[in-house]
């Protein structure tokens, strides 16, 4: 292998595929990232066997061939490159990087021990606006379980029934759920990806592409621009998250999420569980006012928030970053909130779009 | 104690004092902020008991008095507050935070326990340009001791000679010097500054003011603005540095600062020693070039530049920190290096500018 490219090609191509590398992993081999110089291409690669990432640059290539190189020392090593060409050539399984007047020698591994990333044949891939489904992602991944205990709930459930896409995420104690439209399409998909690939295709795509998605049984790509995502489709049952959604509510409140936001970040301050690791907020809604009291062995807080309202009166308590959480990821500058008394779940909602909901199971105390 | 003022002082007065919290104190009321609201001054202040920060600002005062609060639960909530205008009333030792139609009360220490900071009286201060001190501070604070088997090398040696301001930094493997001239002073210092206390001037100083030190045998104070930085001065006795710098070299080489820290951090990568939590760099002098080949069963680094060099070929080992720290920190496109073959220390120092040195002993291996 011998190529000439520039040391933004290698920062672009490390940056890209460096999270899929295994952090620990048995097989040393997968702390490496695979370059593969092809036609006049040069392919980076990594994978933890469950998540890959792929991308192409454009390099001008005097020798095809591929080499593994370690993930950090080689990531280390391309930020402290200097600007400008770098010829790589590669030795055995080693490869050379020369740069003005000097050389850098990675000692790598052998490249046929690395795994196969399989190709999914789908000639008949879905595509989508890249900006809706990052919004999409935005608005739901949040409410993924971290514990891994129940594997389904550390991923999120996308759905495309034709014209209609949603991205659902829950962890049991709230759920997150978002829809919209892709125009014209005629294919159907049904998987639950896990939050850590979506997590990738969010933070690696641009809002002004399209979003190819490929699949079969088993695993899905997510392509775009020079990039493919590739992973695992989790195995197990989702469950039925429609019939949790209360189709009716005892209140209905329309609050200013920012205000809203801030007076629950404040309130939170005081009830810090070190052993839960959570805080608690507790607020009343009463006479178009949403009403904080709360106190501590550190200190108290009174606040008031105007809002409208529709319905009973009533008290609730909350995991507050069950709340903060949507505040911050709803657009719109009211947000509506539908409850039915301490004991039944709120539904959290933009105002008047029905693409998106977010329910959270309220604390008993 | 009843004041006016904006979330915004807040937000400078606990961002200034802060550091000088006690991160662990077997005295509760060390993790405290005292405010004390005087004339028309809010006084911001905070000690470990070594070191004290004190900030005052302008505020509508209404009532005096004082309050110690916690400090994280007080700049916590400071910077959640909104924007705008605050009216604070201490009630006990507790405060009221009034904002919007909102309250928030914290639970306060009892002010009386509170230690006082003694004043110093110092009819007659050094004064010299901000500008001048802080870049003395830059050039030498990272040479300074972080273990503390030693008092007298975790500070720094401040000695102030009538016209003649110098300032000295050594861990014992290293030593940064620093010196420059108050025109017109008369007066006399010299004291042992703690590296935490510099580094709080060093944190907090303007460029375009005026410092004021006043001083007396155990203890020094930094005026600036509207802030005092208090601290003890560390008892013993500073080494005599003077007699180790080298009044002679076998060789002087004249290098470009950039491309020797790029090319040591680059060889650094290759030379972990996890043991020692260090890495090696060694390199040769050889017919007006720095020469380096090093290996590792990472791989290998081959680098060569180009220098003026003066006197005989030399090889020598570093700890890379040691080079890298004084190349970030050295103003001039070229950097000085004197040295005397591979077991004496080596001297740098910026081009045509005898008001700094650093000098590093090498590694025998």
């Amino acid at each position: 292998m011998e190529i000439l490219c520039t040391r933004d090609d290698f920062l672009t191509g490390v940056n890209t595929v460096q999270r899929a590398v295994s952090a620990k992993s048995t097989l040393p081999i997968l702390q490496g990232i695979k370059l593969k110089a092809v036609d006049n291409s040069l392919w980076f690669e990594a994978t933890d066997l469950e998540l890959s990432i792929r991308c192409c640059l454009a390099v001008t290539v005097h020798g095809e061939g591929q080499v593994v190189l370690p993930a950090k020392l080689f990531s280390e090593i391309v930020r402290k490159l200097p600007d400008g060409d770098l010829r790589i050539v590669s030795d055995e399984h080693n490869i050379n990087i020369y740069y003005d007047h000097s050389n850098f020698v990675i000692n790598g591994f052998d490249p046929e021990e690395y795994p196969e990333i399989a190709e999914i044949p789908s000639p008949d891939p879905i595509m989508l606006p890249s900006s809706l489904f990052k919004n999409m992602i935005k608005q739901t991944i949040f409410a993924c379980a971290v514990d891994e205990s129940r594997p389904v709930f550390t991923g999120m459930l996308l759905h495309i029934d034709k014209e209609n896409i949603s991205l659902v995420a829950t962890d049991t104690h709230r759920l997150a759920y978002s829809t919209s439209v892709i125009p014209g399409n005629e294919k159907e998909f049904k998987g639950i990806i896990p939050a850590k690939a979506m997590q990738e295709v969010y933070r690696l795509l641009d809002d002004d592409e399209m979003l190819t998605i490929k699949y079969n049984k088993s695993r899905v790509v997510f392509e775009f621009g020079s990039v493919q995502i590739m992973t695992r489709l989790i195995e197990g049952q989702y469950p039925n998250y429609k019939q949790v959604i209360p189709q009716s509510c005892n209140t209905k409140i329309l609050v200013n999420a920012k205000k809203f936001l801030d007076t629950v970040e404040r309130a939170s301050l005081l009830s810090r569980d070190n052993y839960l690791k959570t805080n608690t907020v507790r607020f009343s809604v009463e006479n178009s006012a949403i009403i904080i009291n709360q106190y501590s062995e550190m200190g108290k807080i009174s606040e008031q928030i105007e809002i409208e309202q529709e319905g009973e009166n009533f008290s609730i308590s909350f995991n507050s970053k069950y709340i903060t959480d949507v505040l911050k990821v709803i657009d719109t500058e009211q947000v509506v909130i539908e409850a039915s008394g301490p004991y039944s779940p709120a539904v959290f909602r933009p105002v008047d779009d029905d693409s998106y909901l977010y329910l959270a199971l309220p604390l008993r105390n």
